[in-house]
Protein backbone atom coordinates (compact mmCIF):
# COMPACT_ATOMS: atom_id res chain seq x y z
CA UNK A 1 0.00 0.00 0.00
CA UNK A 2 1.15 3.27 -0.80
CA UNK A 3 1.85 5.61 1.67
CA UNK A 4 -0.68 8.19 0.33
CA UNK A 5 -3.77 5.45 0.21
CA UNK A 6 -6.05 5.69 2.90
CA UNK A 7 -5.65 3.14 5.24
CA UNK A 8 -9.12 1.22 4.89
CA UNK A 9 -9.86 -1.76 7.26
CA UNK A 10 -13.68 -3.21 7.23
CA UNK A 11 -14.90 -0.60 5.46
CA UNK A 12 -13.74 1.73 8.05
CA UNK A 13 -11.22 4.57 7.57
CA UNK A 14 -8.75 3.77 10.32
CA UNK A 15 -6.83 7.45 9.48
CA UNK A 16 -9.61 9.20 9.96
CA UNK A 17 -10.39 7.44 13.10
CA UNK A 18 -6.44 8.67 14.02
CA UNK A 19 -7.33 11.70 13.26
CA UNK A 20 -10.35 12.35 15.53
CA UNK A 21 -8.56 10.80 18.37
CA UNK A 22 -5.69 13.27 18.16
CA UNK A 23 -7.99 15.96 17.36
CA UNK A 24 -10.42 15.37 20.44
CA UNK A 25 -6.82 15.04 22.73
CA UNK A 26 -6.19 18.59 21.17
CA UNK A 27 -9.15 19.71 21.82
CA UNK A 28 -11.80 18.66 24.05
CA UNK A 29 -14.79 20.14 22.92
CA UNK A 30 -14.97 18.53 20.19
CA UNK A 31 -15.94 15.30 21.62
CA UNK A 32 -19.19 17.17 22.96
CA UNK A 33 -22.45 15.84 20.88
CA UNK A 34 -26.33 16.51 20.59
CA UNK A 35 -28.53 13.88 19.02
CA UNK A 36 -32.05 15.30 18.14
CA UNK A 37 -35.55 13.77 16.99
CA UNK A 38 -39.32 14.93 16.81
CA UNK A 39 -42.19 12.56 16.63
CA UNK A 40 -45.49 12.93 16.18
CA UNK A 41 -48.60 11.00 17.11
CA UNK A 42 -50.30 9.48 14.01
CA UNK A 43 -53.57 8.15 15.88
CA UNK A 44 -54.04 4.79 18.23
CA UNK A 45 -50.76 3.36 18.59
CA UNK A 46 -49.05 4.69 15.67
CA UNK A 47 -46.57 7.95 15.25
CA UNK A 48 -43.45 8.06 13.81
CA UNK A 49 -39.90 10.07 14.77
CA UNK A 50 -37.71 12.49 12.12
CA UNK A 51 -34.48 12.66 13.00
CA UNK A 52 -31.56 14.70 11.02
CA UNK A 53 -29.73 17.70 12.60
CA UNK A 54 -27.44 17.14 15.29
CA UNK A 55 -23.83 19.10 16.64
CA UNK A 56 -20.80 17.82 17.02
CA UNK A 57 -17.23 18.43 16.57
CA UNK A 58 -17.36 22.19 17.11
CA UNK A 59 -20.34 22.84 15.15
CA UNK A 60 -23.62 22.63 13.58
CA UNK A 61 -23.42 19.05 11.39
CA UNK A 62 -24.91 20.14 7.79
CA UNK A 63 -24.19 16.78 6.11
CA UNK A 64 -27.58 15.26 6.19
CA UNK A 65 -30.04 16.69 3.33
CA UNK A 66 -32.60 14.04 3.85
CA UNK A 67 -33.90 13.25 7.47
CA UNK A 68 -34.96 9.68 8.27
CA UNK A 69 -38.63 8.77 9.29
CA UNK A 70 -38.74 6.10 12.00
CA UNK A 71 -42.26 4.58 12.39
CA UNK A 72 -43.56 2.95 15.29
CA UNK A 73 -46.99 0.98 16.42
CA UNK A 74 -48.09 -2.05 18.94
CA UNK A 75 -48.77 -5.38 17.89
CA UNK A 76 -52.84 -6.31 18.13
CA UNK A 77 -52.35 -7.77 21.62
CA UNK A 78 -50.84 -4.08 22.72
CA UNK A 79 -53.51 -2.55 20.65
CA UNK A 80 -51.81 -1.47 17.61
CA UNK A 81 -51.88 -2.50 13.96
CA UNK A 82 -48.40 -3.97 13.58
CA UNK A 83 -47.24 -0.92 11.13
CA UNK A 84 -44.03 -0.90 12.33
CA UNK A 85 -42.18 -1.86 15.94
CA UNK A 86 -42.69 -0.46 19.37
CA UNK A 87 -40.31 1.26 21.29
CA UNK A 88 -38.54 -1.49 23.71
CA UNK A 89 -38.20 -3.41 20.40
CA UNK A 90 -36.73 -0.36 18.82
CA UNK A 91 -34.42 -0.17 21.95
CA UNK A 92 -32.81 -3.96 20.85
CA UNK A 93 -32.15 -2.31 17.45
CA UNK A 94 -30.65 0.33 18.92
CA UNK A 95 -28.01 -1.78 20.99
CA UNK A 96 -27.49 -3.36 17.49
CA UNK A 97 -26.19 -0.60 15.74
CA UNK A 98 -23.96 0.64 18.65
CA UNK A 99 -22.39 -2.65 19.67
CA UNK A 100 -22.10 -3.08 15.60
CA UNK A 101 -19.73 0.31 15.64
CA UNK A 102 -18.91 -0.56 18.69
CA UNK A 103 -16.92 -4.21 18.04
CA UNK A 104 -16.32 -2.90 14.42
CA UNK A 105 -14.19 0.26 14.44
CA UNK A 106 -11.49 -1.05 17.31
CA UNK A 107 -11.27 -4.46 15.32
CA UNK A 108 -10.11 -2.09 12.78
CA UNK A 109 -7.84 0.00 14.54
CA UNK A 110 -6.02 -3.38 15.71
CA UNK A 111 -5.86 -4.38 12.05
CA UNK A 112 -8.34 -7.09 12.42
CA UNK A 113 -10.26 -8.09 9.25
CA UNK A 114 -13.93 -8.92 10.16
CA UNK A 115 -15.51 -11.12 7.68
CA UNK A 116 -19.32 -10.79 9.27
CA UNK A 117 -20.72 -9.87 12.66
CA UNK A 118 -24.55 -10.91 13.72
CA UNK A 119 -25.98 -10.20 16.96
CA UNK A 120 -29.55 -11.69 18.48
CA UNK A 121 -30.96 -9.94 21.27
CA UNK A 122 -34.00 -11.01 23.67
CA UNK A 123 -35.55 -8.98 26.42
CA UNK A 124 -38.29 -9.60 28.86
CA UNK A 125 -40.99 -6.77 30.06
CA UNK A 126 -43.87 -7.72 32.29
CA UNK A 127 -46.65 -5.68 31.36
CA UNK A 128 -47.83 -5.06 35.08
CA UNK A 129 -45.53 -2.62 35.26
CA UNK A 130 -46.72 -0.47 32.01
CA UNK A 131 -50.61 -1.34 32.88
CA UNK A 132 -49.92 -0.66 36.23
CA UNK A 133 -50.91 -3.37 38.14
CA UNK A 134 -48.03 -3.53 40.41
CA UNK A 135 -45.91 -0.84 42.23
CA UNK A 136 -43.01 -4.07 42.33
CA UNK A 137 -42.45 -4.56 38.86
CA UNK A 138 -40.73 -2.52 36.87
CA UNK A 139 -42.59 -0.95 33.25
CA UNK A 140 -39.15 -1.69 31.21
CA UNK A 141 -36.79 -4.05 30.25
CA UNK A 142 -35.97 -6.95 33.36
CA UNK A 143 -32.85 -7.74 31.15
CA UNK A 144 -31.21 -8.38 27.95
CA UNK A 145 -29.67 -10.77 26.03
CA UNK A 146 -27.49 -10.44 23.32
CA UNK A 147 -25.91 -13.07 21.23
CA UNK A 148 -22.98 -12.35 18.80
CA UNK A 149 -21.47 -14.24 16.44
CA UNK A 150 -18.25 -13.21 14.75
CA UNK A 151 -16.08 -14.21 11.87
CA UNK A 152 -12.40 -12.41 11.79
CA UNK A 153 -9.18 -13.05 10.68
CA UNK A 154 -8.14 -13.80 14.51
CA UNK A 155 -8.03 -16.46 17.29
CA UNK A 156 -11.25 -16.86 19.27
CA UNK A 157 -9.45 -15.29 22.33
CA UNK A 158 -8.92 -12.09 20.30
CA UNK A 159 -12.37 -11.81 19.36
CA UNK A 160 -13.59 -12.20 23.08
CA UNK A 161 -11.89 -9.78 23.94
CA UNK A 162 -12.68 -7.32 21.26
CA UNK A 163 -15.67 -7.89 22.49
CA UNK A 164 -15.57 -7.55 25.81
CA UNK A 165 -14.22 -3.96 24.55
CA UNK A 166 -17.30 -3.12 22.44
CA UNK A 167 -19.35 -3.43 25.94
CA UNK A 168 -17.39 -1.02 27.77
CA UNK A 169 -17.23 1.69 25.15
CA UNK A 170 -20.77 1.36 23.35
CA UNK A 171 -22.61 4.34 24.14
CA UNK A 172 -26.19 2.89 23.81
CA UNK A 173 -25.01 0.05 26.32
CA UNK A 174 -23.73 2.19 28.30
CA UNK A 175 -26.74 4.05 28.22
CA UNK A 176 -29.12 0.97 29.13
CA UNK A 177 -26.42 -0.50 32.25
CA UNK A 178 -26.66 2.72 34.15
CA UNK A 179 -29.07 5.67 34.63
CA UNK A 180 -29.58 8.43 32.36
CA UNK A 181 -31.30 11.54 34.24
CA UNK A 182 -34.31 12.25 31.76
CA UNK A 183 -36.71 15.35 31.78
CA UNK A 184 -39.98 15.72 30.56
CA UNK A 185 -41.25 19.22 30.05
CA UNK A 186 -44.73 20.48 29.13
CA UNK A 187 -44.29 23.12 26.88
CA UNK B 1 -73.61 4.71 21.18
CA UNK B 2 -74.98 1.43 21.36
CA UNK B 3 -73.63 -1.04 24.34
CA UNK B 4 -72.15 -3.36 21.51
CA UNK B 5 -70.33 -0.94 19.68
CA UNK B 6 -66.42 -0.92 20.73
CA UNK B 7 -65.27 2.13 22.73
CA UNK B 8 -62.63 3.54 20.74
CA UNK B 9 -60.84 7.10 21.72
CA UNK B 10 -57.79 8.15 19.86
CA UNK B 11 -57.78 5.38 18.05
CA UNK B 12 -57.61 3.42 21.33
CA UNK B 13 -59.64 0.18 21.32
CA UNK B 14 -60.81 1.00 25.26
CA UNK B 15 -62.78 -2.57 25.71
CA UNK B 16 -59.72 -4.21 24.22
CA UNK B 17 -57.75 -2.06 27.01
CA UNK B 18 -59.86 -2.93 29.76
CA UNK B 19 -60.04 -6.47 28.66
CA UNK B 20 -56.40 -7.02 28.93
CA UNK B 21 -56.25 -5.65 32.29
CA UNK B 22 -59.05 -7.65 33.95
CA UNK B 23 -56.82 -11.08 31.64
CA UNK B 24 -54.04 -10.53 33.52
CA UNK B 25 -55.22 -9.49 37.16
CA UNK B 26 -56.97 -12.86 36.24
CA UNK B 27 -53.84 -14.73 35.13
CA UNK B 28 -50.40 -12.45 35.71
CA UNK B 29 -48.47 -14.64 33.27
CA UNK B 30 -50.08 -13.47 30.66
CA UNK B 31 -48.36 -10.19 31.03
CA UNK B 32 -44.49 -11.80 30.26
CA UNK B 33 -43.61 -10.31 27.17
CA UNK B 34 -40.61 -11.20 25.07
CA UNK B 35 -39.21 -9.31 22.29
CA UNK B 36 -36.60 -10.23 20.21
CA UNK B 37 -33.90 -8.75 17.01
CA UNK B 38 -31.54 -9.99 14.79
CA UNK B 39 -28.63 -7.58 13.13
CA UNK B 40 -26.15 -7.86 10.66
CA UNK B 41 -23.35 -6.21 9.90
CA UNK B 42 -23.31 -4.31 6.54
CA UNK B 43 -19.67 -3.27 6.16
CA UNK B 44 -18.07 -0.14 8.01
CA UNK B 45 -20.56 1.63 10.17
CA UNK B 46 -23.43 0.51 8.60
CA UNK B 47 -25.97 -2.83 9.70
CA UNK B 48 -29.25 -3.38 9.37
CA UNK B 49 -31.54 -5.37 12.43
CA UNK B 50 -34.91 -7.07 11.62
CA UNK B 51 -37.73 -7.30 14.37
CA UNK B 52 -40.60 -9.43 13.84
CA UNK B 53 -41.35 -12.45 16.72
CA UNK B 54 -42.09 -12.12 20.19
CA UNK B 55 -43.71 -13.61 22.83
CA UNK B 56 -46.74 -12.59 24.73
CA UNK B 57 -49.85 -12.59 26.57
CA UNK B 58 -49.39 -16.78 27.32
CA UNK B 59 -48.29 -17.40 23.39
CA UNK B 60 -45.81 -16.80 20.41
CA UNK B 61 -47.31 -14.07 18.77
CA UNK B 62 -47.80 -15.23 14.92
CA UNK B 63 -49.53 -11.60 13.66
CA UNK B 64 -47.14 -10.31 11.94
CA UNK B 65 -46.43 -11.37 8.30
CA UNK B 66 -43.63 -9.57 7.61
CA UNK B 67 -40.07 -8.27 9.44
CA UNK B 68 -39.22 -4.88 10.11
CA UNK B 69 -35.95 -3.74 8.81
CA UNK B 70 -34.34 -0.75 10.58
CA UNK B 71 -30.80 0.19 9.29
CA UNK B 72 -27.90 1.99 11.12
CA UNK B 73 -24.90 4.42 9.74
CA UNK B 74 -23.25 6.82 11.45
CA UNK B 75 -22.45 10.51 10.14
CA UNK B 76 -19.01 11.14 7.82
CA UNK B 77 -17.61 13.30 11.00
CA UNK B 78 -18.21 9.70 12.90
CA UNK B 79 -16.30 7.14 9.98
CA UNK B 80 -20.12 6.29 8.12
CA UNK B 81 -21.98 7.23 4.94
CA UNK B 82 -25.43 8.97 6.52
CA UNK B 83 -27.28 5.78 5.30
CA UNK B 84 -29.18 5.66 8.54
CA UNK B 85 -29.57 6.71 11.58
CA UNK B 86 -27.01 6.01 14.68
CA UNK B 87 -27.56 3.73 17.79
CA UNK B 88 -27.83 6.60 20.46
CA UNK B 89 -30.17 8.23 17.79
CA UNK B 90 -32.46 5.29 17.70
CA UNK B 91 -32.47 5.64 21.15
CA UNK B 92 -34.27 8.67 21.12
CA UNK B 93 -36.76 7.26 18.30
CA UNK B 94 -37.57 4.62 20.78
CA UNK B 95 -38.18 6.81 23.87
CA UNK B 96 -40.84 8.57 21.24
CA UNK B 97 -42.94 5.68 20.42
CA UNK B 98 -43.20 4.46 23.98
CA UNK B 99 -44.05 8.27 25.47
CA UNK B 100 -46.70 8.24 22.78
CA UNK B 101 -48.55 5.04 23.88
CA UNK B 102 -47.64 5.69 27.12
CA UNK B 103 -49.51 9.37 27.10
CA UNK B 104 -52.11 8.03 24.83
CA UNK B 105 -53.76 4.86 25.73
CA UNK B 106 -53.85 6.34 29.59
CA UNK B 107 -55.65 8.98 27.86
CA UNK B 108 -58.03 7.10 26.14
CA UNK B 109 -59.13 5.19 29.35
CA UNK B 110 -60.15 8.67 30.65
CA UNK B 111 -62.14 9.66 27.84
CA UNK B 112 -59.45 12.41 27.15
CA UNK B 113 -59.62 13.26 23.23
CA UNK B 114 -56.37 13.77 22.24
CA UNK B 115 -56.02 15.95 19.24
CA UNK B 116 -52.27 16.62 18.41
CA UNK B 117 -48.91 14.88 20.35
CA UNK B 118 -45.45 15.95 19.86
CA UNK B 119 -42.21 15.10 21.17
CA UNK B 120 -39.04 16.63 20.53
CA UNK B 121 -35.93 15.44 22.12
CA UNK B 122 -32.13 16.30 22.44
CA UNK B 123 -29.33 14.23 24.24
CA UNK B 124 -25.54 14.54 25.09
CA UNK B 125 -23.04 12.09 24.38
CA UNK B 126 -18.81 12.93 24.84
CA UNK B 127 -17.20 11.05 22.76
CA UNK B 128 -14.21 10.41 24.99
CA UNK B 129 -16.22 7.53 26.19
CA UNK B 130 -16.75 5.98 22.99
CA UNK B 131 -13.12 6.69 22.09
CA UNK B 132 -12.04 5.34 25.90
CA UNK B 133 -9.75 8.69 25.94
CA UNK B 134 -10.90 8.85 29.25
CA UNK B 135 -12.35 6.84 31.98
CA UNK B 136 -14.34 9.79 33.86
CA UNK B 137 -16.48 9.99 30.92
CA UNK B 138 -19.17 8.07 30.36
CA UNK B 139 -19.76 6.71 26.85
CA UNK B 140 -23.56 6.72 27.05
CA UNK B 141 -26.33 9.79 26.93
CA UNK B 142 -24.88 12.21 29.95
CA UNK B 143 -28.35 13.74 30.11
CA UNK B 144 -32.00 13.16 27.44
CA UNK B 145 -34.35 16.67 27.52
CA UNK B 146 -37.54 15.33 26.60
CA UNK B 147 -40.26 18.28 25.46
CA UNK B 148 -43.70 17.45 25.20
CA UNK B 149 -46.61 19.41 23.01
CA UNK B 150 -50.18 18.20 23.65
CA UNK B 151 -53.29 19.59 22.31
CA UNK B 152 -56.65 17.57 23.40
CA UNK B 153 -59.70 18.34 25.21
CA UNK B 154 -58.49 19.15 29.24
CA UNK B 155 -57.11 21.71 31.01
CA UNK B 156 -53.16 21.69 31.30
CA UNK B 157 -53.45 20.61 35.04
CA UNK B 158 -54.81 17.29 33.53
CA UNK B 159 -52.99 16.90 30.66
CA UNK B 160 -49.90 17.67 32.85
CA UNK B 161 -51.03 14.53 34.94
CA UNK B 162 -51.16 12.55 31.96
CA UNK B 163 -48.16 13.30 31.03
CA UNK B 164 -46.49 12.87 34.55
CA UNK B 165 -48.55 9.17 34.43
CA UNK B 166 -46.59 8.36 31.51
CA UNK B 167 -43.11 9.00 32.74
CA UNK B 168 -44.05 6.24 35.40
CA UNK B 169 -45.11 3.81 33.18
CA UNK B 170 -42.94 4.15 30.09
CA UNK B 171 -41.33 0.93 29.48
CA UNK B 172 -38.56 2.78 27.53
CA UNK B 173 -38.07 5.79 29.79
CA UNK B 174 -37.83 3.40 32.76
CA UNK B 175 -35.01 1.42 30.68
CA UNK B 176 -33.03 4.61 30.34
CA UNK B 177 -33.73 5.81 33.55
CA UNK B 178 -32.70 2.93 35.98
CA UNK B 179 -30.62 0.22 35.45
CA UNK B 180 -31.18 -2.75 33.04
CA UNK B 181 -29.04 -6.20 33.19
CA UNK B 182 -27.66 -6.52 29.82
CA UNK B 183 -25.71 -9.61 29.22
CA UNK B 184 -23.09 -10.13 25.62
CA UNK B 185 -22.14 -13.52 24.73
CA UNK B 186 -19.76 -14.54 22.14
CA UNK B 187 -21.74 -17.67 20.81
Amino acid sequence: MAATSANVQNGVNVDQLVGTIKAIEGRPDLANFRFRSTSRWDGGARGHTTIKSFFGAGQEDTSRKLEYVLEGDEPPVLLGTNAAPNGVETVLAALSKCLTVSFIYPAAAQGIKVESLEYTMEGDVDLHGFLHLSDKVRPGFQNIRVTARVKANAPRAKIQELLAYATTVSPVLDTLRNPVPVTVELQ
